[in-house]
């Protein structure tokens, strides 16, 4: 059967503002030394699956021509341009649509855009064993990933009976607190929720059709209108009229027959600031340095420099980041504060800086 | 008796780096709201002494056209250009042998170019006393600060018996450690050293005669000169045969008569880029902040920015300043460390930046 991979690059990614900018979300950007960027590394990682006349990228309309730019391999027609953003679920049921136009039933890999992987090795033969779970019946297949920490920040997976390599879902869960996340890592239950699934066209189609007729409904007339004049009237008229709604809400907490394969490969949602000393080497001082920078007694310390020195004398437990036309300094346990700055600057109507 | 003001703006200033350079040292940068720079507030509040044209403006033959931008009121020819830096006694010396060309005696008030004065009438009227004392026989004056707290940083004057509305000076004394200045001041004999004097240009010569006579007699031939095509050469020749000797060390340490008369009118040598939130007004935070900056959780820090916008959040006790070319995001504890970014930038060539 036909392997595709749906990318889902809709996203914003104010948190890595003032890199990310609504022009240049995270996916775009390139946060590691190799200079590749996020949505450039998740096509390449997954050569050993699938090719790029295979992998289709749903995103806004305003980036179709950054990703045609970033990823000159995938077809055209594969950029699935959403003319507004409406979570997960109606992007999922665009790109099903779309897909079953060329294929009697294919195997469907959603994945998110702006993740790292530390272990692709591991990542490919992960996605293999969730492939297998998937062609069987109707299966759908997430991806959990074995938790490190008691982490806040993610929804969790309780998996219940082994099942072959997968094991059956008990339900999904939100963010916990961290005495529920402690708990949730000492039950050896749960794994984080990755945003990864895995299933089979047919699979996705009829639970869309079961749990989110109108959506599975409107999937359809945009599929039909896919290469017409009606095409651009469809998708907008139909888009618009989806609800917003993520496909774990939609479909996964509701659905049944739905399996996780744990996985752990060294994912890293790459969420914040945080994120680029994790995912990158740093130095004696703990600090992760790019570009021209002089530091003095500089410790534990994100410092992404711009066209001109920053000089960093005695500071700890810092980010800095220096753009063209915004600079960051920013405590690193404040990072979630940058929507702060974010939001004022929209009042101010500065959105060029935003 | 003639009151002349010299004023000595020869210094490099590294410790505003990156706002100051070796192009526009400190005393030429504004550091306070009211836009004026250092050299500019420090004539301007001598207005009631002395007019523009009896002020001396003593620097670097590379400043001669800012202090001549800068202070278009004073005479092209009292902008008396060293050819080298040779600390303050050849400096003083090469200045009263010009002025006492003009004048066969004259009050000459020697002055820092880079200080800061909060109360400018209790100022003026410390200068008057002062001078009222100079110009008694062959006194030499300083005016000397009354501490406010045990700093380390200054040298001290040791006085003695009161006489008049001076007092005599016993000692002069090197910057102390933390428990002597505790003592110095305890004891309440102790002044700060300001590195202002007052005296007649003929008390200062009869002391080089007698102290420096090697710098006492270059300087007569170097005012001799003045004026004249030789000029150029005897400055430069005489100059550079100076030795490098502060006038504290060269003649304030040996003479008699020297008196003192005690300042308190908010003196601040702004020595460091941690003076501007004492010298400048702060937010409720304590924060002193100008330029386009989006402050969130940020107190008790200093940013100065440029032509970009700063977003400051969650940092606590830091130095930012934004210049076209360097960025400088410097702990307040480590502020002394800049000179080590400077020698860095030196070792590496990249004189543009210091």
């Amino acid at each position: 059967m036909k392997i595709t991979a749906v990318i889902m690059a809709g996203g914003r990614g104010e948190r890595f503002w003032p890199k990310s900018r609504n022009t240049c979300p995270k996916q775009f950007l390139s946060l590691t030394k190799d200079g590749l960027t996020m949505i450039q590394k998740t096509v390449k990682r997954l050569e050993p699956l699938v090719s790029a006349e295979d992998v289709y990228i749903v995103t806004n309309a305003a980036y179709t021509d950054l990703v045609a730019e970033q990823l000159p391999d995938v077809p055209q027609e594969n950029i699935l341009a959403e003319p507004c953003a409406r979570n997960t679920a109606p992007c999922i049921a665009f790109a099903a649509a779309v897909i079953s136009r060329k294929y009697d039933d294919a195997i469907m890999l959603v994945l998110p855009s702006d993740h790292l992987i530390g272990y692709e090795d591991i990542y490919v033969n992960t996605l293999k064993k969730a492939i297998a779970v998937a062609k069987e019946d109707k299966n759908l297949v997430t991806i959990g990933i074995t938790p490190t920490y008691p982490e806040t920040g993610y929804g969790y997976i309780n998996f219940g009976e082994e099942n072959g390599s997968a094991y059956a879902v008990e339900r999904f869960v939100e963010k916990p607190d961290r005495a529920t996340a402690k708990q949730y890592l000492k039950s050896g239950k749960y794994l984080w929720n990755s945003g990864m699934f895995v299933w089979k066209i047919s699979s996705i189609m009829s639970n869309l059709r079961k749990f989110m007729p109108s959506v599975y409904e409107g999937a359809l007339r945009i599929g039909e209108a896919f290469g017409t004049d009606n095409y651009t009237y469809t998708l907008v008229n139909e888009f618009e009229a989806f609800p917003s709604e993520s496909i774990d809400f939609g479909i996964m907490e509701k659905a049944e027959d739905i399996f996780t394969i744990p996985g752990s490969f060294g994912w890293d949602d790459v969420g914040s600031w945080l994120a680029v000393e994790r995912i990158n080497e740093t130095d004696d001082d703990k600090n992760y340095i790019e570009g021209d920078v002089i530091s003095v007694g500089t410790e534990r310390s994100t410092i992404v420099g711009g066209k001109r020195l920053v000089a960093a004398i005695g500071i700890e437990d810092l980010i800095i980041v220096d753009t063209d036309d915004v600079l960051l300094v920013c405590s690193k346990n404040n990072t979630q504060d940058v929507k702060q700055v974010i939001a004022q600057l929209k009042e101010q109507g500065r959105n060029e800086l935003v």
